[in-house]
């Protein structure tokens, strides 16, 4: 297992946007091994699970998940499949489909399994009890094209909780909510490790996701990581 | 979620070899949008998962994975990287390494967390646990080169349990152990669907993996599938 702290007691483990860059690239270089797949897979997966510990199925039934365009919005993808097998209804809004095959393929697993794609009328009418952000990841610079703007102005207002997918969409992947977007997630779940911006975050649930992570490339990359309880994909932070 | 049953109580939902094949290339098919990492991935979480459901840690952490060259190797692959993360201390034995990158990647994913490749003089005077049977699969035919006919008289005179991936190896996907590999698993994990080998196991313990299946698929071929527990990626079968 990966080096172990009981607590998240030192800076070392919240990563810095270019380490962040330069721990995906690894994992999937040669030396990793990893393909995209599979890591969006398991991310993915441990954002389901995450949101499966803190909103249960009977409450938080309908959920809406915000894709962006690049692979923040492919973990959102897969978390919504495996959301629906968890017994979920989940709905997504995914306004630029990527033209990659690996996108495509997402959205065709999703589409087999009939989970509506919404437009923005029916995002603003629709009765979601949970948003699952994942519209920008830890790639983000800055910029907001529409329509994310849009979509980033209703989850700024909205009254019903907000998961983050690794990073609140629009934040500083270091200062935080430096841009003023007022999005306010009630749960992160910080993927591989977290970044820098979680620091800033003041919701009640901060998950970890993406148990991939060998002994060799937490020590080479600083990662401090906690130990994952049993089988489960993800691990809730102190 | 796909057709729920409270009991596995018809004929049809357990597969002949030419619908698991057929039902293994549509997943795989433009069509069904999913790439082989990905359900290699799921696969092999879910026996990691069931493993630990039935063989504590505490009692089993010393694992032997037996990898054939195929796929039904690869979810074993993937099966001891699952374990190890979870704190077993596996060990592969893998004489037949693929040439394809898919297993390639595998192979470095488990070396990268230093789990041990082991030949068959290890094998023979290891101090293991338990025993996971990877070698063959659905695609099995009947004819077994060596040195696969050596670990398999290994496994048949297995002193601790075996538990097998999709089906007990040697074994006829259709009619079991009519072959006489004399191999009795006291775990089972069908992988999608049960086969019709699964007919003839009498172990302890028969679990499914493979939480990927739509309704629509489910239909098109009889699929009758029990519902899993929470957000597990394996349930028990009566």
């Amino acid at each position: 297992m990966p080096i172990i702290r009981s607590t998240l007691d030192a800076d070392l483990q919240y990563l810095t946007q270019k380490i962040a860059q330069e721990v995906d690239k690894e994992l999937m270089s040669p030396a990793g091994g990893f393909v995209v797949e599979q890591l969006m897979e398991l991310a993915g997966l441990s954002v389901a699970q995450s949101v499966a510990k803190e909103y249960p199925l009977t409450k938080y039934g309908q959920v809406l998940v915000c894709c962006g365009p690049g692979n923040n919005g492919g973990d959102g993808l897969v978390a919504a499949r495996h959301l629906w097998h968890f017994g979920y209804k989940p709905s997504i809004y995914y306004p630029k489909h990527s033209k990659k095959e690996l996108f495509q393929n997402l959205v065709t697993q999703c589409n087999n399994l009939h989970i509506p794609f919404v437009d923005i009328l029916a995002v603003k009418s629709g009765d979601y009890s949970l948003i699952v952000d994942a519209i920008f990841g830890f790639s983000f610079s800055g910029a907001v094209r529409e329509p994310f703007g849009e979509i980033m102005k209703i989850l700024a207002e909205s009254k019903v909780p907000i998961a983050a997918v690794d990073i609140p969409s629009g934040w500083d992947v270091e200062q935080g909510d430096v841009h003023h977007t007022d999005i306010r997630p009630e749960m992160l779940i910080s993927l591989t490790a977290p970044k820098l911006a979680a620091k800033h975050f003041r919701g009640k649930f901060h998950y970890l996701g993406g148990r991939f992570v060998s002994s060799d490339f937490a020590h080479k990359f600083g990662l401090e990581l906690p130990a994952y309880p049993g089988t489960d994909q993800c691990v809730r932070l102190p």
